[in-house]
């Protein structure tokens, strides 16, 4: 018979999960014994927020990614970084270790403890799809799998608490596993292709708006066949950026409402057949409601819903109407040469460096090989006037939004794939968060590059009619010589011609490099001051 | 009529909140504005984790605290600290932004959003005592102040979230403010007193066992002033560790069942009265479950609860237990002169610095004016070695025990009173989590030694049977190096002479200093042995 925490290595690993991230403790000594004798590498951070963003980039990248753990101390210093993943969907499962099945019973204030033994849990509930303790070795393999299949149907995070006194318990397998949590209906998904196809035929002016759901369930390819048969322009939302090829002659922007390029507003909003593929319906990633989009004019598809116009088609599996609409015998065809292509508002610096002449350097850089994290803040805005190349990776919390994603996510997503070059944009606020985990890319000799914007200030706040507050100012440091001191390169940068070789240097470094960029505090990017009006006038309307 | 914000920036600061630690982020801009512009001062900090266990000193050395935060990706990235907050009984008040109330009814998916608006409030009811929203301008005020009478009747947090668009919103006074939570009845109060005198005279072998909450409640002098009018033998718990002067002739140590000092033991286990006053019963305070108290033989008086022997007396307050039993005209007295004073396990280092050399060197040097904070790790164990001063101030998580609250621990505390040589007891691990906030103490001109155990693990989990185990390794860096790039000095020990030297530079230096003390990673405190020995035990019984 199976053990109970060997079983769940067992399962990861063959669903393609070969790194764990987490920090051991007391209560989670024996589940670290037993994941160090799994097929899975630990990977021990510093700090469980940053654990918690590196095991996130990890599942956006790999489709599933793993997070381990100690009681309380370790789980609940991870919730925040765990709801970023729910909010944005990322296939996330949580191992914790707990205290005893005995221990519980026996002694009621055991160290760790909150308010009761179910407070964890309980937190849990409230930031993944489905969170449990696994206390029964009779039960544990099917909420196992139930878990699992919460995770990879829907890409959010799911929680699994281990008592330590089980970690070893001999389980049962289930001889039934439990059915799939949503399945297509045949016959529903052909009445949606046949209404799909037949709104885009009586189509004058199609447009593909495509979101994270694509890049989350690995149909980026299927998307750039359906486009390339449709013929129709294609643009994607921020969180879900570079799903689609951005130098693709099809490829015409970011869509942010009056936010973003207001000629990409203009394609989709006047269109009357707007696919949304796989689209967050969210503020930001739809200009501050300024977004205008007729649900009428709409096919909206989701793991979560499929919506033509105003009617709804439940049971249809968002890869499954991807994948059948692609192989529709009879695709009507358009030409949508000439009618927009994407354009980075960036000029190159002439001597001291400006955040345009980083973002036109930036773009200079990229290539196909390239995996770019972006941290929150101007970092986050910025990334509108980056243009990546076609297989460029590209990562970001563009909807939750929270600060210190940019250096653990690097690392998850470096070892996630570490054929690729990796650079992380990060404001100087978000780095005081996070940046302390380069000692652990310099442990794991992990090379990425890390693109501080050193403003000395919160800019995205301080943009939003704050100059003058002081509770937006924030103090700096010398980031080229603390990458020194955690083993790594560090290179100050002031001007063009200092980035540009710098560049060139840590592309070739085995270990990390921090690229700490000297900006002024109101130099931000073209997104950031036109977002900034937008949130003042809607405090304000 | 008050604004609802500035009203709660006002209440806070007539209780002596002079300091507010926070981050802002785009839900909290108006609330950081009202912050601004009150009598309370903002403390903005690098990270959310550090917000909490900043403010969490703070409300633990003045009695109340306050941290404020944005929604979601500020508030859930302060679950832990807060968390510890409510275990170890810190009255901290957490004030939260939130979405406007017309946002939330208008867009269903505003960025930082999880499940629902409620999401957040839900997660802070695991780990408060009470937890609300201010969306209403009429109820408000009855909501604060009930909100404050349980932080200040109970000692733990309080969570309050305010609408961004609520913050200056006229409110109404509560003309009847709701009625203290908890009254002590007087008839009540007289018999419990007079039952504990009876059990008292009867006795012959009484002693106090002090611990957190006559701290908390500030009863210090009161609990030194009934000790010597009973001229019985005092110990504490390593929580309540500093609440009676450990020089004191009547001290005679920590009680840790057989964790800790087997004389401490003996005296009270065989006791025939003990009185136990503020005691939280947990494991690690009583010696992972070695501690036998018979209740046949105590008196328990806490806030929450006050029983004498099996019975217990509802509806009396902790103080007034505490002041009433001191103010009794008849009281006993014993001589309890020779039965044991503390005696720390330490000896000085010759040449190469030990952990116990460390000790020994730091009993030297603290005084009566020092403030002396420890992380969780060996840096907790090792306290039991440490003898404070008359006069000292000690904080550590003993019971929560979260690492990382050592360097924002000591902020918060020295913020708390600035009077005072702060002096903090991190672990390498503990500090990789939470050091970088030295580069607030720096912009705050605070000047914190921060003494580094470096001996490249953890330490504590290591002495747990996992001396061979990959996973307890930490990397190290250069930390002198790292406290000159973040604009402090620092200094490497390898010897006792080195460290003598370093704490009468640091003591005198006006920025903050870290002393980086090179320890082998076997070298733990006699406490961390005995503890380890233990744990094994109670892991494999």
């Amino acid at each position: 018979m199976p053990q109970l925490a060997p079983h769940i290595f067992d399962i990861l690993y063959q669903k393609g999960v070969e790194h764990a991230f987490g920090i051991p403790g007391d209560f989670a000594l024996t589940l670290f014994d037993a994941l160090a004798d799994s097929k899975i590498a630990p990977i021990v951070m510093t700090h469980e927020p940053c654990v918690g963003f590196a095991a996130d980039a990890y599942s956006r990248m790999r489709g599933l990614g793993l997070a381990v753990v100690t009681y309380s101390v370790g789980g609940l210093n991870m919730v925040n970084a765990v709801a970023g993943a729910y909010a944005e969907k990322s296939p996330l499962v949580i191992l914790s270790g707990g205290p005893g099945v005995r221990e519980q019973k026996e002694h009621d204030l055991l160290h760790h403890k909150v308010k009761t033994f179910d407070t964890q849990r309980r937190v849990y509930e409230e930031v993944t799809l489905y969170a449990t303790k696994l206390t029964d070795p009779k039960t544990a393999d099917a909420k196992i799998h139930h878990a699992l299949d919460y995770a990879t149907t829907f890409k959010r995070p799911v929680y699994l608490e281990i008592p330590r006194d089980l970690v070893y318990a001999e389980i049962t397998e289930s001889e039934h596993l439990p059915p799939p949590i949503k399945r297509t209906d045949p016959d529903t998904l052909t009445e949606a292709i046949a209404e799909t196809l037949e709104m885009l035929k009586r189509s004058h002016s199609p447009v593909i708006l495509a979101c994270v759901e694509v890049h989350r369930f690995g149909l980026q390819e299927q998307l750039l066949a359906l486009a390339e048969k449709l013929g129709v322009p294609v643009c994607s939302t921020m969180l879900g950026k570079s799903v689609f090829p951005e130098r693709h002659p099809q490829y015409i922007g970011i869509y942010n409402g009056e936010a973003g390029d207001l000629n990409v507003q203009k394609i989709v909003e006047e269109s009357d057949c707007v696919l949304m593929l796989g689209v967050f319906m969210t503020d930001i990633n739809l200009g501050m409601f300024t977004a205008h989009l007729n649900p009428g004019f709409t096919v909206y598809a989701t793991s979560e819903r499929l919506a033509i116009k105003h009617h709804e088609y439940p049971n249809v599996r968002f890869e499954d109407y991807i994948t059948t609409l692609l192989d529709s015998p009879d695709l009507p065809h358009w030409d949508s040469s000439g009618i927009y292509t994407m354009k980075p508002r960036v000029t190159p610096s002439v001597g001291k460096i400006s955040m345009s002449g980083l973002l036109y350097e930036l773009n200079q850089f990229i290539d196909s090989n390239t995996l770019l994290v972006t941290d929150v803040g101007d970092a986050l805005f910025a990334a509108d006037d980056i243009q990546t190349q076609q297989g460029t990776s590209f990562l970001c919390p563009a909807f939750y939004a929270s600060m210190g994603f940019g250096v653990p996510g690097v690392i998850g997503a470096q070892l996630a794939d570490p054929s690729r070059r990796a650079i992380a944009l990060v404001g100087d606020g978000a780095f005081h968060m996070t940046g302390m985990e380069l000692l652990t890319a310099q442990r794991l000799r992990l090379n990425p590059i890390v693109i501080v914007i050193n403003n000395g200030s919160f800019a995205s706040l301080q943009a939003m009619g704050h100059q003058e507050a002081a509770f937006v100012q924030i103090p700096t440091m010398d980031y080229a010589q603390l990458a020194n001191v955690l083993g790594g390169h560090g290179f100050v940068i002031h001007t063009s011609t200092q980035l540009q070789q710098a560049l060139q240097t840590a592309q070739n470094s085995k270990t990390f490099s921090i690229l700490d960029v000297h900006l002024s505090p109101d130099d931000v990017s073209p997104a950031l001051q036109r977002l900034s009006a937008l949130f003042t006038k809607s405090l304000k309307g």
